[in-house]
Parts: structure tokens; sequence; C-alpha cells
């Protein structure tokens, strides 16, 4: 165990808070409900950047960036919008010494700033679709705030498109959050369910809201990415119309869709132990450390020459860290990079010099072997790929083992008080229900499931006809 | 001249902000003071950002997050500071629904921020130097706004840098400024002075500032970046010292260094013409445009075969864009695309394809010749190379055409009320000859250069004893 940080058995909660102190993640800002970006942290939400901004440029989507300030007037002129968001907001009054003649809110999301312009950039369907995206800071006043995962700044992209009919826009919505999943799967190493939201859950202004729901080791569920067919809700209210191929005027269709730096903090929850920080190889910002081992100043030359000959051996696209600090033990280092999450350590000492070797410690299993050096470039590439695939698999199987399916009222109010994890269980689809749900077990309806087979079935809370199984957990 | 600029000879102002909008760089935001960075002015600024970036990585620093809300108490701890910044700032006095007991300040900078972390991560020598670099949003209240140059908010990166000597930490306030001499003069193609702001001029809190100026095509001085050493006064404000290795306790030295969206603003003045964008090709989005022109379907089958083989023999690093838009004339994309700014075009059609062959015309010098489709890989790179110097070329060869030296206060005067451009004079270092100097020409001291040679001279003021001359100039 680390020292410094809770056992995920003690206080799962505090490990978290521990974890992400101590791994130098992140620390609590002098401004209440605001945290800091430290640069370990900052490395993991670079990766995360240029991964998903490949993504969505490899989709057609391009960057631009809208203003920080939104007048109050916007946020109003779409009555759920102004609802759902107008409470959490940050409200600019003075400016240059001056009180402002109207009050500005710091974007909470840009729906409202993002389609003032559209109107002005749309007029004919060669104008469709845009496709943006914008990389931003965003403010949303939180009374319970944690690390990462509900700060009231945060950082995130917003996807925000247009388009000529709905079927286009609804297609965008699914697709993008079909790349959501791909990053969280394929780099978070994250196996998420993509589903939808229910009325009472999507984003204020959506028709329709999906999301990808994840599952950290305490069982409970963390949203971790949401995808909004907009219909004409934001086209109406900022009056964007454009003149169809057949010369007619029609409202745009939208989307949104946005991932944060919650991401980070699931990455953790999911993933890390005891002793620190568990990192995917394809998102850690350090795939290798190398610590050598040496007690004479001969052994040192000696070794200091291997690690060359090591680092040269090892794909160019790797980024290794060689740790020669004098005033260190190699225990000490041990501790500090698995801390940090390294995926691969190279130990090399006078012996493994002797026998050309190095050994490898794996972070995932902490298991150690012996490599040559010969074959240690190829070696290191399928273990990162193993690491990567193997955290995938746990985190699976972990959610798999909790997940319950139920099908009375009996099963499902103890299955929710004596187990955390995935419940999937009958809804009828009414907001009665659902509320009841919450009351009773302060669990919430996470997602209908998307790829789900319709199964017709009772609710279980009611017992009227439900057509198909939904998700409901306790959520971050 | 493209449709809708007006003519630099005309009015350069309007020119620049008729180009920035007709080129889609920017748009007017209905907050004021503000604006929207469209996606190929945004492309720029990433190209922008991926250069300094890897610039700053080499030489060691990493990138950081720090909350946008500053308390009000923080700005207030640095004297000089507060007074140069508080009134520029934009106030929240409420969040969440509810009146705030302190007010936050949005930043217009983040030494107090940062310093106020700094103080919880430094205790020993072992914590120097902390080298962290941030790139943000940044709002400061402006009256007169100009799309890119001068905005109420705007896009920069931030460096914050702590030592353990002075020293160190005036080396690294030169050392940046050096980095961004090179970005502007090798990415940019833009000349720069590397010099030192007078001491009316330099940065509210900093002991020295460093700056590079550029000329504009109107020979007004644009600031591109500016470098500060601290000293030790944030560390005093924020009470941040450390144990130095004799085990003394000692406040920390600081740098703080940053470019911004203005850059965008600098490279389309400085380059650009009555025609549209002028893009060095090393932050060029798009490299190559390749319009094909057909009339029969048959000439559109064995040009469309053409362009293949014509992609294909392009380097891979570069952004090849085919137009091959059905709707719109190849006279009408040529405007288009020389608006846009992309350094070279290639024209096809089935004269070319015959011959096997290709036309490149250059932005820059509006030269067309043709080219053997075997060599058009060398060749392109070549003429971007060719570009890419000839921009800097013609710059500097302005620059220099707009330099006057003077020696007395005849001369002084009627240069600065007759010509445009630097003006190159002796200045006695008083305050009070700095203000005459604005007063009667409207002109400032841009900078003292760092790479002058030390002349003795007489300040063409008030006559007392100079040691150097510095530069003059109307600016942005």
């Amino acid at each position: 165990m680390a020292e410094g940080i809770t056992k995920r058995s003690e206080d799962y909660s505090r490990w978290y808070t521990d974890l992400v102190q101590r791994a130098e993640l992140a620390d609590y800002a002098p401004v209440k409900g605001c945290m800091v970006i430290r640069p370990h942290g900052y490395a993991i939400w670079e990766r995360m950047q240029a991964t998903l901004d490949s993504m969505f440029k490899a989709t057609g989507h391009v960057n631009a960036y809208f203003p920080l300030f939104i007048p109050e007037s916007f946020m109003k002129r779409e009555a759920e919008h102004v609802e759902g968001f107008a409470p959490q907001c940050a409200v600019v009054t003075h400016g240059g010494g001056e009180r402002l003649e109207e009050p500005l809110y710091i974007r909470p999301t840009s729906e409202t700033i993002i389609w003032s312009m559209y109107k002005r950039w749309i007029q004919s369907w060669r104008d469709l679709p845009i496709l943006i995206n914008q990389w931003a800071n965003i403010v949303r006043w939180e009374m319970r705030t944690r690390l990462f995962l509900r700060t009231t700044e945060f950082l995130w992209q917003e996807g925000h498109t247009a388009h000529a009919t709905e079927q286009e826009a609804r297609e965008e919505a699914l697709h993008m959050l079909e790349v959501y999943r791909r990053f969280a799967e394929e780099y978070m190493a994250l196996p998420v369910i993509k589903g939808e939201k229910t009325p009472g859950e999507k984003f204020a202004g959506a028709v329709n809201t999906y999301c990808i729901e994840a599952m950290m080791q305490d069982g409970k569920a963390l949203q971790a990415g949401t995808s909004h067919y907009l219909g004409q809700n934001f086209a109406r209210a900022f009056d964007v119309q454009f003149q169809n191929e057949r010369g007619e005027r029609q409202y745009v269709y939208a989307t949104s869709w946005g991932v944060s730096t919650r991401l980070i903090g699931a990455l953790v929850m999911a993933h890390s132990d005891d002793d620190g920080l568990v990192l995917p190889p394809r998102l850690a910002p350090i795939h290798v450390v190398v610590v050598p081992i040496w007690k004479s100043d001969e052994e040192k030359r000696s070794v200091r020459e291997a690690i060359g000959r090591i680092t040269a051996a090892l794909h160019a696209n790797l980024t290794v860290k060689v740790d020669d600090r004098d005033n260190l033990t190699p225990g000490w280092k041990f501790n500090e990079w698995e801390l940090k999450g390294v995926p691969l350590r190279i130990e090399i000492g006078p012996r493994d010099v002797a026998k050309d070797q190095v050994v490898l410690a794996r972070r995932d299993t902490r298991t150690k072997t012996p490599c040559p050096v010969a074959t240690l470039g190829a070696t290191v590439a399928r273990l990162l790929e193993e690491i990567q695939a193997n955290l995938f698999q746990r985190a699976q199987q972990f959610r798999d083992e909790h997940t319950y399916t139920v099908n009375t009222a009996e099963e499902f109010r103890t299955t929710l008080a004596d187990r955390e994890g995935f419940v999937r269980a009958h809804w009828c689809g009414s907001s009665e229900c659902e509320r009841r749900i919450q009351e009773e077990t302060k669990a919430t309806i996470r997602c209908l499931p998307l790829d789900a087979e319709p199964e017709a079935g009772k609710c279980v809370l009611c017992g009227k006809p439900s057509p198909q199984r939904v998700v409901m957990a306790k959520a971050y």
C-alpha cells in the first residue's frame, strides 16, 4: 500500500481523493469547487484530447472557438435549457470597473451562443452540414464537488452540428456516441453500455439524450459521455432556417455531444489500486520507466552503458523515462512509478548486464520476468498490448460479476439494498416509477440500453408491461 | 482584388477587418468585444499551438491547468499587479443563484492563482525548478477592440516558472524570448526585434519585461510576445520560500511568458494582400489545393485518374485538398483558395493530362509554371520552402525600408509625422521624455533592442546623454 493513500476496502471515496492528490494528478484550488490539473493529470488529458481530436477529424469535424460569455437573454430563448442551466451558472455583473447593462453568464454549455452564430452562417442547404467541435472550459456551480468527477470549472469538448434533415442529425448523434464507446473501450480500457436517457434525465433542450455508462470498482455507475439529438429546438429558439434544394425554408436540425476531464476520474476509479494509479498504455504519459541498480562506480558505469542499448532497442513511439537519480534507492523509485501508474518497469543491475538481460515488471499484474536485451523491443510492445487488453478484460469481468438481473419487486429492493452494481430490470416508462426508484433505493435509471433485445416483462415497481430491461445503479 | 475586401491602399484597417471576415478566420460575437474564431482561423491556431507546444516541451516544460477564477483578495496581494490589471477585469458576483461572499475575477493573467499553488508545492530546492505552461482563455475588458489583435476574451499560453536562483530565472526569461523569436521568424516568416520594454511599459509586477516587436505592412509595430523576469515579487506576495542546499530559507525567483491568438492577426497583417490571405507554408492548414479543369464527362474521367497519381506523388506530411466540386468554375475556385491563403495551387486539365504535367501556381508571387508529374513531389517540397523563405525576406526588406535612423529633434519629429515605420533614435531613459514622445508623435518606445551595439548619443528630446538607440513606432 502506498504511503498516504487510504485502502479501497476501507473507504473507497477517500482512496480516490488520496490517490488523485498523491499521484499528483490534481489538487484543490483556493476557489471553492475548483481544481488545479497538475502536469501528470494534464498529460493524461493531452493524450485523451489528441486521440479524440483525431477521431473527430477523421469523421469530418473541425475545431472552432466561441466566447466564454453568454448574454442572459440568450439563455432564456430555449425554455427547457434556461430552466436546466441558469440555476447552475456563474454570472458576470461587472466589467472594466463598471456595472454591465446585461449580465453575462459563463458558459455552462455553448448551444445558445453557437446557434446565435449559426443563424448568421446558414442560409442554404449548401452551407450544411456544419460539423464543429470546440475544446473549452465550462463552469457549472456545484455544491458537492469531487476532483475530476464534479468540479465547478472543468475542461471538455463540445460538438455542435447542424443538418438539413432529421435523419442525418439522428445518425450524427448516434455516430458520435459510437466514437465515444470506441474511445472508452479501446483507449481507456473501460467497457461501457450505450444507452438512451429517460425523459427525466435528458439534457435540457434535447429531444433524445444518449450516453455511455461505465462501472467503477465500487459498483457505482459513471456517465462517461453524452450525445444529444436536439431536433429543431435551438434552430427555432434562434430562428435558424435554411433554403432547401426545392427552395423551401426550413428549420435546421441539430446535435451536440461532449466528454470532459471527468474521464480522468473514471480512468482512475476503474483501474487503479491501493498502490496507486494503473493506466492503460494507450493513455499513459510514460510507457516504460527504466530503474538502474548499482552500488559501486564501476557498476554504475556498466549499467549506464547498458541503458543506452536498452532505450535504443525500444520503439521510437514509446515514451521512456530513465530514472537515474542518485539520491534515491531503487525501491523508493519502484513505489514512485507504481504510484504514478507507469505500465512497465525495466530494472537493470550488474547481474543483468552480465547476462545481457533486464527484468520487466508489469504494473497491472505485478509480475516480474527476465527478458534478453535482444528481444526487448518486441517483448515490450507485446506486453503493452497485453496490459491494455488485460485492463479491459478485468474491468469487463468485474462489471459482469456486479450486474444483476432481477424480475420481482422483492428481488429488486434486496439487490439494490445489499449489493453494489448494475441492476437490469423492467420499468414501465412512467416518471412516477422512476421517481420511486430513486426515493426507495437511491439508484437511478442509468439508461435504456441501445443494443438490448426487446423482451416483454413487467415493471418491478408497478407491475405494468415493459418492453425492455433498463439499467439502474447508484451513480457518480 | 477579392470581392468584399477593401484595398490596403484605401483603408488598411478596413482591409484587415474585411479580410479576416471574408476569409472566415473570425467573426464578431454577439457579446461586446468578443470574437468567434472560425474553423479556418482556428486551424492556424492549432498549428501555432502544436509548434510552440513542442518547442516548450523540448525545453523541459510541461502543461497544467489552473482555475479561471481568481479571488479578489489574491489580485490585491501584489500592489503593482492589481493596479495594472484590476481595472480590466470581468467580475463574477453571483454563482448558483446566490451572491458570492467574495467576488471572483476572471483571470486577466494567472500569476496570482498559480503562485498561491506554488506555495503548497515548493518546500525545498529539490522541488525546483518548476517549468509549467498553460493553454487557456483570458479576459481583459477592452474598450476599442479589433478581431484577433485586441479582444475582451482571447486564447493564449502562459508559462510560469519557479527557480532557486536569480541567474537561472533571468536565463529562463531570455531563453523563452529566444523561443518566441525562432517561432516568429522560422514559422510565421515574421522578422522581429528582441528587446526590453521601458519601465513605464513593463508588465505589472515584473522586474524586467522583454518582447519581440514586428512590423506590419502599414509600418506600425505589433508586440508579438513577451517574457518577464518577475524577481521575487510574486514569491513575496504569496510567501513562497524554499530551503536551499545549505538549509537556508529563501524566496523563489519567477518568470512568466506568453503569446496569444493575436499572433493570427500579426500573420494576416504581415503577409496578406488585396486578394486575401497569404500564409507561410509551415502554418498553413492546407498546403496544396488541386483544382481540376474539365468540360466533358470523358475529360472528367481522365483528369480524375490523373489526380489520383498527383496526390500520391506528394509527400504524406502535406495537407492536400482536392476541390472537385461540380457546381463551381475553376476561376471561382482559384479566387476562393487565394482568399483562404493556400500557398500552392495545382491546376490540371485535359491538355496537362496529355502531357503528363500539371500547372503550379504560387500564392505569394502569383507565378504559374508547368511541372512534369514525374518531378512533382520534389518540386512542391522545394516551392513550399521557397515560399516560406520568400515571405520572410519580403517582410524583412519591407521592415528595412521602413526603418529610419534619426539623430536630431527636427529629424525625429518630421520622420514620425511624415512616415510610417520604426524610428531608431536616442532616448535619455527618463519617463518625462517617454511621455513627451507619445504626446507629440503618438508613437511609443517599442523596446530597447537586446542585440544593439552600445552607441553613445544624445536624447532626441532633451539632448541628455543616451547609451543606445531605442526603437519607436506607432503600434497596435
